[in-house]
C-alpha cells in the first residue's frame, strides 16, 4: 500500500466510524456559518466559544454566567433563537459586543459536528477565513489529519466540501498523503468550484437557505479568504474554543 | 427557485432520508462490484436476479428452487462464500452459467442499497457497463431522478460518484435540473476523473480492495464502457430484478 500522512475527509459527522478520529489533528468546518461564526467572534475579542448541543443547556449556562460576561448566541434553521442576544451572522460579532466575553453557542450542524470531533487529540476550526492559518498548523502537526464537514441536516453540503477540497489540495502539495475516497471528491470539487467561490456558496444547499433568509451578506462574509490570521482550538474541562495559534503565511492559489 | 427536473444522487443509501425517494426513478449503483455483476448475469441469460440482505436468506431461498434453476452467490468483504455456487466477479457469470436460472445474490454493499431504493416508483441498475442505456431510460421518465449510490462499509466511494456525476452531466446536457449538493459533488468528480477511468477505480476504496484480493480484471470489465444495451429493473412481489428495457443510444463523451 501507499506510503504517506493518512488525509481523510469525512463528508458528514456520522461518516466517520466511531474511534476514528482517536490520535488525529481533527479540523471542523462549517462555513455557513458556525465555524466561520466562531473565527469571526476570538477575532472580535471573546475570550472563548462554548458549543452546546441543544437550546436549553445553553441557556442554562448562559444563565449561571456573570451578566455582561456572556453571550447568548445560535440559531435553528438558520433563524435566531427567542431570548438569544445574537443569532448566527458573523458578522453580528464585532469588538463592541464581544470584547472579553464567553460566547455560548448553539447551532443545527456545526456545534454536533464540533462535539464529534471532540475525540480526536487536537480539534482545529476552519473557514476560508482562516484558511492560510489553518494550513500552517496542518502542515506542521505529525498526527495523521480528519476534516470532519458538518453538512445540513444530514446532506453533505458543496460549501463544507469545498474547504476540505482547499485543504486536501494544500497537504496534497506540501506532503506525501494517502487520501481516503471523500478527500479525493472534496478536492474534485475545489478543483471545479474553487475559483468561483462565492458563487458555489450561492448555489449550495447551505447558501441557498441563507439567501432565502436574507442572508446574502453573510455567503460574501464566509468567502472572504484569508480575513483572518488565528486558528481557534478545541479546550477540555470544560469543552471550549479558544485562539489556538495566530500566524499566517498565504496558501490560498486561486 | 430555480425549475426543473430534481436529479439527487445520495453518496450512501443512509443518505437518502425515509420516503425521499417516494414516487421517483431511483438508479442504484455499485460499481464494484454488484451492479455491475447484476448486468453480466441478465446479459448472460439469467432469467432474474433475487437479492437477499442476509447469507443465510439466500441460502433459504436458493435451496426451495429447483436444482439446476438456480445460481447462489455473493460476497462478504468481497470473498466468494462457503457452500456458494459463484462469488460476486461478473466475469463468472457466463451463459453456459447463467441461461435460464435464478440468480439468488447476496453482496455486502450494493444488496442494501438495492432494497432501500426499492422505495421509489420504478428503480434502474446501473454500471458503466450499460451506463448510455440507463441514460435513454432516464431522459424519457418524466419523474424526478435519485441516483443511490452503494459505497463501502458506510463509506462515499470514487467509482460509484463517478458514475453518478457521468449521469448527472448526461442529465444536465439533455435537461433543465435541479441538483442537491451530493449531485454536484459528483459531477466534479467525474469532471476530474471521467477520462482516467481505469486508473480512478484503481485508486478507488473499493477498487484497492479488489486489486488486494487479486480480483484486477474485475476493475477492467467495471471500466467496459456500454458493452451492454440493457437495464436491469426493478420488480415486486417477488422483489427481484429483470431485464427491463433494451436499446442504446451512445452517450459516453470521455
Amino acid at each position: 500500500m501507499a506510503e504517506g500522512k493518512e488525509v481523510q475527509v469525512h463528508l458528514l459527522p456520522q461518516l466517520a466510524a466511531p474511534g476514528r478520529l482517536a490520535g488525529s489533528v481533527a479540523v471542523v468546518i462549517d462555513v455557513l456559518r458556525a465555524t466561520t461564526t466562531i473565527i469571526h467572534a476570538l477575532a472580535a475579542g471573546c475570550s472563548c466559544v462554548r458549543p452546546c448541543a441543544e437550546v436549553e443547556e445553553a441557556k442554562t449556562l448562559a444563565g449561571n454566567m456573570p451578566a455582561g460576561k456572556v453571550i447568548l448566541a445560535g440559531e435553528r434553521g438558520g433563524k435566531p433563537l427567542p431570548g438569544f442576544d445574537l443569532g448566527n451572522s458573523p458578522r453580528e460579532f464585532t469588538p463592541k459586543t464581544c470584547a472579553g466575553t464567553t460566547l455560548v453557542l448553539t447551532t443545527t450542524n456545526g456545534t454536533r459536528a464540533l462535539l464529534r470531533a471532540a475525540e480526536a487529540e487536537r480539534v482545529l476550526i476552519a473557514g476560508f477565513v482562516n484558511y492560510s492559518a489553518v494550513c500552517e498548523q496542518l502542515r506542521h502537526d505529525p498526527r495523521p489529519v480528519h476534516i470532519v464537514c458538518a453538512g445540513t441536516e444530514g446532506q453533505a453540503t458543496l460549501e463544507d466540501t469545498l474547504l476540505a477540497g482547499a485543504l486536501v489540495e494544500f497537504l496534497c502539495e506540501e506532503l506525501d498523503v494517502m487520501l481516503n475516497d471523500s478527500a479525493r471528491l472534496a478536492w474534485d470539487c475545489f478543483e471545479n468550484h474553487g475559483r468561483v467561490l462565492v458563487g458555489a456558496l450561492e448555489i449550495s444547499h447551505g447558501g441557498a437557505n441563507l439567501r432565502r433568509l436574507g442572508y446574502d451578506d453573510d455567503i460574501k462574509a464566509a468567502a472572504d479568504v484569508d480575513k483572518f490570521a488565528l486558528v481557534p482550538e478545541l479546550r477540555r474541562n470544560p469543552l471550549r474554543v479558544e485562539v489556538g495559534s495566530v500566524g499566517i503565511v498565504r496558501h490560498w492559489q486561486k
